[in-house]
């Protein structure tokens, strides 16, 4: 990789990139007139606002797309039981249940990007209003929803010959710590806006479509400051995302987008999101020195440059050494062992703070009692252990494999013991949605 | 009271209200000369950025301030234990444990405020780093940090007679759901910012400050819509905040700032903060029919206009009624029974998601099961008894005798089906600090 001074394109350049690869603005037209229309979906504004995101297109929203400052991460499984019968589904009916809830998100997924009422009212309440109106008045904030499947719903529909060739769950990692609370799903809903309000709605009325349907798994938020066209800082101070693939590089079609020759051809323009909560220990981080944490992760922390030297963008040279014959970039740095295993990371900060009880006095307090080591039990009720703040990981991939290689060579990073993953999923994100066709209507399709 | 059209200030009005009520910019050399410093406050920028709110002056910042888009709630308590010597703290001790972090925080956050280094180090950590990096190049986005003390603090470190005389803790009121986990508190941190990272780092200042003098008890994150100059919406979608005083109204200093007169003289220009953390139940509320939803709160939902007619801003009339020879504003509507008991509102929207496990399937789900009656027990595992989402209610008072009144008067509220009190404390706010007067000095001073 050579040198890539003034790389970084703006924000502006990005969108446009964004438009030229496919992406069809959406029309009150298409969106409202295909699908069910149960609802009304009054404009709420006379002209399409400027910051909408296109919903139409090749591939889904809110992957190539420049990150919003805030994300709310929230996983669905099917309801297996019929409510009304009380008798368990048959395959060929959740199929059936399936398909009316994408077409009935698709829906309303269209007309909320487009800063329009949702056009469907909360399931089985006529009487209820159009809409939340949580977000009367606020612009749609580039508001995008991205929908993903997990493994186990192509048995659970009766159609395991369709699934993604590459969707299987994720291996055991050595350094895992996960809890089954923040894990798996058979769906996935991606909202991301840069105001939180409207992303708030957008996923109420999501919500508001299940009952009967789906039920809530988990939900996980994450926000970024302000950066503009800089690159984000996660909670450790550090630039991240600086060695993604950016849209329009050769490389990042390669990256991002699934195999079309690997299949089924329903999935031609997926991909794949590969999702991990990972708590990360803020105090230990903070009282570390600047040039540990540097050679942490291998860059500095200040300007995002390679310990090699140069700037931001500068490519590392990882056999460059130091006064001491050592190398500049230590080798069981994180930067060193990930180098160049190619992923679209789109992470999110998040800080859900001290719940429950208050943390124990400092005097019962040991340091070394939360080394993350694997002896210590989760929740274990020391005072950092119960602050859960940290990085909603986020990698789109050609391939879950390009994670599961990478996640297994950080097994001996530096980082673990700043930090430890506590949630996972995995999902197929299934090609984009058109006028003529909602969110993976391909998987349902007559074979 | 009257008509008030156009009555709605500007924020740039507000601002200059609040810079008029005696706010004094911050300078480097006031903010970083006076008290301790073992760090060094180099600026981030080279000149103030106008993105400020002011540190110094009569009130403390982050009342009468426009409110920001993010708000975090931090409360905690006095470390009685000395974490070297392992005894139990003496009141004198405990005074010059919280005198001497008084003063760290008030250092740090002239600092922050003004979009500078914070000044101090982690506690006991000389080699860390002068700050965490978490919001280079973020402008400082109005930050403001705002500091309360608890009832219990007074009697802890010996000042008793010092307490501000309206401050007790709160009565027990009938419908309260509390939860231990989020009430109470010997100190508050209120945080708010328009961007949630700029929070993020300031909270994670102060409680670098912590180790060996307080502990963490709670903390609350909230948010609220972009929503410029208009009433920020709840998440009922109703405007919330129309009656509240304005800064400069007659009216407003009576129902915010303490009474000199009531004492003690070191309180004087300070305030009262009531602190509640309300779930509202959302699902509920969006399938309950819209007439329902504005007879509940006595305003019309869309444009916040009362029943009784007119726009946002017009007088309620409580006495005016519909062809049914009913009152317009139902008597029991939350607006007719809080009506005129004066307080600054400055509430915040939460969304803690589900945290947990999945929620019951669909069959075992009964409606009438989480109608909030006394006999459902909290944290039933009900779905939507798990999912953790409504307002941050704050109100901002002259006496917390009023808001315990409006609670009073709202035991029979319509709004008492839809929300749950879960979490509650109460705290005095000291009057601002001076570049001569560190926060909360004249509670320690000489007698
Ligand atoms: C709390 C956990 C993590 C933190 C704080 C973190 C932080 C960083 C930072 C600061 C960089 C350098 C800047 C950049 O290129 O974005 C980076 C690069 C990278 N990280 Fe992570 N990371 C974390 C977890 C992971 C995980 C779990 C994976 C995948 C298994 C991963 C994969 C990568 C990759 C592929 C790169 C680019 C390396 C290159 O080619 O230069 N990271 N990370
Ligand atoms: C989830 C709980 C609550 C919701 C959704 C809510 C909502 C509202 C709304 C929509 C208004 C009308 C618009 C406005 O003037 O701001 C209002 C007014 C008001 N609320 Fe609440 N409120 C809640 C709890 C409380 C509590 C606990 C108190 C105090 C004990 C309170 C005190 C007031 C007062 C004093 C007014 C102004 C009434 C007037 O003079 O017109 N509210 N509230």
């Amino acid at each position: 990789m050579s040198e890539r001074p003034g790389r970084r394109l703006s924000r502006r350049a990005l969108l446009t990139t964004a438009a030229a690869t496919g992406a069809v603005a959406a029309t009150g037209a298409a969106a409202g007139g295909v699908l069910l229309a149960d609802g009304d979906a009054t404009p709420s504004a006379t002209s399409v606002p400027a910051s909408t995101e296109p919903f139409h297109g090749k591939h889904q929203p809110g992957i190539a797309a420049p990150q919003q400052r805030h994300a709310l991460f929230a996983a669905f499984d099917l309801e297996t039981t019929d409510p009304v019968k009380r008798t368990r589904r048959s395959a060929e009916q959740l199929a059936t249940v399936f398909g009316t809830l994408m077409e009935q998100w698709t829906l309303v997924t269209a007309n909320l990007m487009a800063g329009r009422e949702p056009g469907l009212r909360p399931a089985g309440s006529p009487q209820a209003p159009a809409d939340s109106g949580v977000a009367d008045g606020l612009a749609p904030a580039r508001l995008t929803l991205t929908f993903g499947l997990g493994p186990e719903l192509f048995e659970r529909i009766g159609r395991a010959d369709r699934r993604p060739r590459a969707l299987e769950p994720l291996p055991a990692f050595e350094n895992d710590r996960l809890e089954d609370a923040w894990c798996g799903g058979d769906l996935l809903v991606q909202i991301c806006a840069d105001d939180a309000q409207v992303l708030s709605r957008a996923f109420r009325t999501l919500r508001s479509r299940t009952p009967g349907s789906a039920r809530l798994r988990w939900t996980q938020q994450g926000f970024l400051g302000a950066f503009g066209d800089a690159t984000p800082r996660n909670l450790f101070g550090h630039k991240d995302g600086t060695a993604n693939p950016r849209p329009g590089d050769t490389g990042f079609d390669a990256a991002v987008w699934a195999d079309p020759a690997a299949g089924p051809a329903w999935f031609t323009d997926g991909t794949y999101l590969v999702f991990r909560k990972i708590r990360m220990d803020l105090p230990k981080w903070d009282t570390s020195p600047a040039h540990v944490q540097d050679q942490v992760i291998g860059r500095r922390r200040d300007n995002g440059a390679p310990l090699s030297g140069g700037h931001e963008f500068t490519t590392p040279d990882l056999t460059k050494t130091g006064p001491d014959g050592e190398p500049l970039i230590p080798a069981d740095s994180h930067l060193a062992l990930v180098r160049d295993i190619p992923m679209l990371r789109r992470s999110y900060n998040y800080d859900y703070g001290i719940q429950g009880t208050a943390e124990p006095t400092e005097t019962g307090h040991r340091h070394a009692g939360h080394d993350h080591g694997p002896g210590m039990p989760a929740h274990s009720g020391s005072g950092h252990d119960r602050y859960d703040s940290g990085v909603l990981f986020c990698a789109y991939l050609r391939d879950p494999e390009q994670f599961v290689r990478a996640q297994r060579r950080l097994a001996t990073d530096r980082l673990n013991a700043f930090i430890r993953h506590t949630g996972s999923a995995v999902f197929a994100i299934p090609p984009g949605a058109r006028p003529d066709r909602p969110l993976a209507a391909g998987l349902l399709s007559a074979r």
